[in-house]
């Protein structure tokens, strides 16, 4: 009865042409691994990726998505801006966005935080010891999720992470070497709703993890939008004043 | 033995130049107006406009200011993007932006909400009456205001207006012609604080009103950096772990 | 397939007894006329009232809430501290919250705010002209409700009403004399959520306006819980660490 | 010129009466090491303890605080109602308030957040590694602080915290148990501001530590009222409207 949710997985898709060991990871891409792995009844999912052409982002894909997943990693800067504008505008009209890992330096994220999105990072080549903790149980994207998720091995993501004050924050994460950080944060731009999860990397097989991908699922249907009706991000030249005896306007200005 | 604060206002200052009746009303430019109405101990003040060079905001002038006000109506289209980059980089870094009126579709205030900052309006020839209500009368922002700033004769301003979430909201105005509109929005963007302001016209003497002045040279002083001390925004690869026995970057990414 | 929300409607119930033009407008109360305006399918209805025993709100009947709604104005001192506990507990694990009008001084609702939710008022024998104005419009609270609501007679709240700043503002109220109101409000306290709704008035036909009804009904689902899995707010001792050789506690203290 | 900020730090002062370990630790009372720990140009410090009339919180006291400091642990039933509503009423009108460790049970802390404020804890013998990381560096707490503070021994406190989301997140806190904890979150209640800052014990040695008591001198300037004009939460009837023509109200209700 519910119409299902449209959500295209947007991936840079480099990593795995260029890298085997990433290409052995993801045989089928990042985008198909999260495909596969959030798949169920209600969810229609397409992919996206930066090499087709306008980034296979055209104004009909977009119009026709409800959530979009954003991952990027070593290509931000080609990512042109007339499709980040197009992001952009269907954002504040109602889609979700759900950004992942190092997408927090998409162009298109840092657009709509109007930060720079920066934090600390370190790569240990086996990785650390991850913890993400739920600050925030009863929210919609903590469903199915118990105190924390543990990941073995993860790069580190750490503060300050420059980015507005969340509205929710749901996941605060502990690493090993001794950081936090601010791993799943809330945000509503315009008439849209934009989620960013920390966890992911392309060489760590962090989008098999059962509980990670509940997350992601989870946070589709949080940022999918509650309804179309009502006012559009737009201007409104309200000549005509509502209370009677009021003036009005009478010339363009 | 406090430092002044450095403060830089910026006005489009096109109106003034091809209106007689602007020229009149504000003989030294809308900027010239707000200099002489908020000069005070404690405040160095000067200004800047689209037409000079760099728009008057070069990096010098912008390293040197601590809080930067900003008028524009007309050409924000014209402001360039290597400047409102400038801009929205000092924001980050901890300088104060208090935005006036129609700069609320500047290109640097967009750039800083990631919205479209869209807005409903109605321009009487004679204006029509306006109350800002103090909904947080202990708000710096509010010393000196009582309940509510009435103006006789403004543009109006109205819902929906697309911003995000004001983390503080100060001020609310009641139209005469029946809507309403949050006028005063406080936001934090990296370390910079933001101020939008809704008053302010350029045929309407609103910037000569002793209550606007005030609330404007609150703001001036609530979006000061508190401090410069502490991490800016920026990348940071910390290789090497704080905790003892912790994995640790070995190889460049 | 997905269960019913189970509401329970709170009304003081006093005013119908006492008052023949109140009897007369609401002969089966106002939770009578809030529960027949909002039936739904998927929603199940309840109704309880002051002068019941445990004013109706047995700690059965919470547990089997998944939504309260409140309203009640002249008695409020009369709710006993047990109950508003009780209420604040099941909000706190997860009970959603819709507070309507003069339900801004209910003891529950002032405990859960922290605030003394003070306003200012004016009640006008004929009531006077108000517009509900939606400033988010895509939030799911106002889903079917256009540009504004216009109720042509109500009495008036203004402000500075004494509330924490909302986490989401969705209505702000214009009234004839002059002033404005933040009229819907959300927060979210420990796993619940409230929200706070100005109209609504005993002598007024408020609560027979389909557009008012509408808002209710889409709090009623705003507020549902989103699931009751994970944490409670509760004490946890958590004595031996989730590290390896982090110090344990030994010991009761 | 500028008035001192008068500051009144509260102290259950018991643990220092029961166990010599902490007499020796803090032989002038926890409140008297805070105390001599941020006495500085500008500050007139007094304190007051739960065994003094009244708490050693008069009306009169309270009228000249202008930053209440709170500690308390094993005898927060102990506080007074009539205390608790003293406090809550002079934070609504204005003064700050600055909550520190096991004082997040407080009853007052818990009265003005509407929650349980229920946390995670473990309490190793030797105590256990901890690292407050600064997340919002340019924010007025945080001035004089590096990247993080860390302390050699702590108890741990560990989410979920069961508080409203804060409106300003500081610090989060990085445990060697493997847990987090949100330690620095400000608050605005009414006209006052509140700061609830994590760390504190009665048996280590945290208020000895330079940079903690840096974060509560910070703190106390935040907390302090910017200006004491304009409304104070209370009830208004305004009979008469302010727009000509609107219906005033003609009777009592």
């Amino acid at each position: 009865m519910t119409q299902p949710i449209r959500v295209t997985i947007w991936n840079e898709f480099r990593h795995e042409k260029t890298k085997p060991v990433v290409a052995e990871l993801y045989p089928e891409g990042i985008h198909g691994a999260i495909a596969a792995g959030i798949a169920a009844d209600g969810l229609t999912i397409r992919t996206a990726t930066l090499d087709e052409p306008e980034h296979g982002l055209t104004q009909d894909v977009l119009d026709a998505t409800d959530v979009l997943l954003w991952w990027g990693h070593m290509s931000h800067h080609e990512v042109s801006d007339a499709v980040v504008d197009r992001v952009q505008r269907r954002v504040l009209d109602g889609m979700g966005l759900v950004v992942l890992h190092s997408g927090h330096h998409a162009k298109v994220f840092r657009r709509l935080m109007g930060t720079s999105c920066d934090l600390a990072w370190r790569e240990a080549d086996a990785g650390e010891r991850e913890r993400l903790w739920v600050v925030d149980p009863g929210h919609p994207i903590a469903e199915g999720i118990g105190a924390c998720i543990e990941l073995p091995a993860t790069e580190m993501y750490g503060e300050p992470f420059d980015i507005p004050e969340p509205e929710a924050l749901v996941f605060i994460s502990w690493f090993q070497g001794g950081e936090v950080f601010r791993s799943g944060c809330c945000y509503r731009r315009g008439r849209g709703r934009i989620f960013y999860f920390r966890p992911g990397h392309e060489t760590f097989p962090i989008y098999y993890d059962e509980q990670v991908l509940r997350v992601i699922a989870n946070a589709v249907r949080w940022t999918a939008p509650a309804h179309g009706e009502g006012a559009r991000p737009s201007v409104i030249n309200r000549r005509t004043p509502l209370e009677p005896g009021a003036p009005a306007q009478t010339r363009d200005q």
